[in-house]
């Protein structure tokens, strides 16, 4: 089956019921009109749970899907036996129990319930495909879409293909989640906890790092990073932004001018230093990706900043507890 | 001088007419109508540069703010006598070089001219101001406002207190920004890099080391930022984040749950290791600062979150270069 040949209307079986998997229903069905999704989950009350819950995922996306006129209009099922859910499907997209077991016989009895075409989803935020397939037939169907939650919100998905993922699969993956305009990220090989979460890590252990140290308080350090980075990170990533503030000869610029500061600041870390080599590699792709910084626009940046600081109002107040 | 009694008009002078120089005097003049701001440097184009620079600034914050009416008013003046500029100032902001010896022979000059009471702020973003006042005759009165740039947009400000900076100095300091409705956060102590620059700066180091490693590209990772830690972060930070998706018992559960994780994915960078007695501080801390999780709405944060997206639009595309 080709990219552009996504089969219409693409059917969609969701294995697992938890807020990730409301929330990928609330998405697939509100952001394109040629969806079926099933539900299949083992919790006795499902319908009930289902007809509760499913509501206010979709009022948040779209005040025009309600669960009944989905529901009659049979583009939402919800199925308590797995080989009905998936016998149709042209994608599995799973998000059960975060357990190597689970999954590992999971994929079996899908693929021998489902058409031969059907794509495999793991929704899982650690476990890679090649972890989860050792007991599939056919090990190349499987690939991770790793959600940034909650993902009816957050645009980002992770593709994490395993050694086996042909790039035609890889592809019909990218070609679904553009046409619901969403932002599908191509990973390279597979790595401990994908890359959006390694990298929110290795900021958390500096922040709990700067705490521990009575250098800044927790909720002094949450209003840094709100009112710097996370608006900043917004409009331009971490190389995108760097190679903007670099001047006329970005990233590259900016290593020199302040190589010897980031090395002060990393140098408690090991591993990564500069001057080590890697400097080329990263100066040379940020080029090839954005040209030269002088391209970059710093006026459209501060305002698309200035609209993402006004949009997002006062920011969360704690609600008064008795 | 008491807290509430900052002196109207609040006389600036800015020293260092680069783009951090021009955009805080952009934002003093525009955020205020109680400011007087005279702005010295030593380049002998001083009047034609500014005249030619400072309007840009200007006119992203406010249409009606003309330099010409600006200069009139004589709520702008320009000076190259650092003296002159500093005589009746009460409060002299500094953004010269990035130079210990500049900084250290910069103060007493202005110590010998300005009015007894003037506050000084250095926006250096890596020289501490117990380094910077060594040659002061008072050292007290001198502490760090780094800006995150550039500062007409960026709310955040870093205010770094020597170990003999007085509370009154910090808490005068505190109210002047939060009078312009910016987002001025006290640190404890100083610390190499200051706090926002460390945290972007460990983000840094593992987002090279994935490139490096061949996980990632330089472009997706940037892709992957903007679309999940970016807005995330910009409507609620790390801690508060972590503790809203922790579920009821909020940071500790999501530790609980997913430290493992977490601490496989810092493993290669030593120092900080669950379990090593930070837990509880920062726990404390969060639930001291947030109170229980479920105080926190996430619907609220969610639709902040769709509100920031919708405003950031496409992002910043390259121009085509010949």
């Amino acid at each position: 089956m080709s990219v552009d040949k996504l089969p219409k209307p693409t059917r969609i079986a969701l294995i697992g019921s938890g807020t990730i998997g409301l929330s990928f229903a609330a998405l697939h069905l509100t952001q394109s009109t040629d969806v079926e999704v099933t539900i299949y989950d083992t919790r006795p009350d499902l319908k009930e749970y289902i007809e509760q819950m499913l509501p206010g995922y979709l009022t948040t996306l779209s005040p025009t899907h309600t669960l009944s006129s989905l529901l009659q209009s049979n583009r939402l099922a919800i199925s308590p036996s797995l080989p009905t859910a998936v016998s149709t499907a042209d994608i599995i997209q799973e998000q059960g129990p975060e357990s190597p077991t689970f999954k590992q016989s999971l994929w079996p009895q899908v693929e021998t319930h489902c058409p031969p075409h059907a794509l495999f989803w793991s929704s899982t935020s650690g476990i890679p495909a090649s972890t989860q397939s050792i007991h599939m037939h056919d090990k190349s169907r499987l690939m991770v879409v790793h959600p940034y939650n909650p993902p009816h919100i957050m645009p980002l998905l992770e593709l994490v293909p395993s050694p086996d993922t042909p790039d035609e699969l890889v592809q019909r993956t990218l070609a679904y989640w553009k046409s619901l305009r969403r932002a599908p990220v191509l990973l390279k090989k597979e790595t401990t906890g994908f890359v959006a979460n390694r990298l929110a890590y290795a900021l958390l252990r500096e922040a709990v790092h700067l705490v521990q140290e009575g250098v800044v308080g927790v909720e002094e350090l949450d209003a840094i990073v709100e009112n710097s980075m996370g608006p900043r990170w917004t409009v331009a990533g971490p190389f995108k932004s760097y190679h903007m503030g670099g001047g006329q000869r970005g990233l590259r610029a900016f290593f020199e001018k302040i190589g010897g500061t980031v090395q002060d600041c990393w140098k408690d870390q090991g591993e990564v230093n500069v001057g080590e080599g890697w400097e080329e590699r990263v100066f040379g792709e940020t080029e090839e990706a954005y040209g030269p910084a002088a391209g970059l626009s710093v006026r459209e940046r501060d305002e698309r900043t200035k609209a993402v600081l006004e949009a997002r109002g006062e920011g969360i107040v704690p609600r008064k507890t008795e």
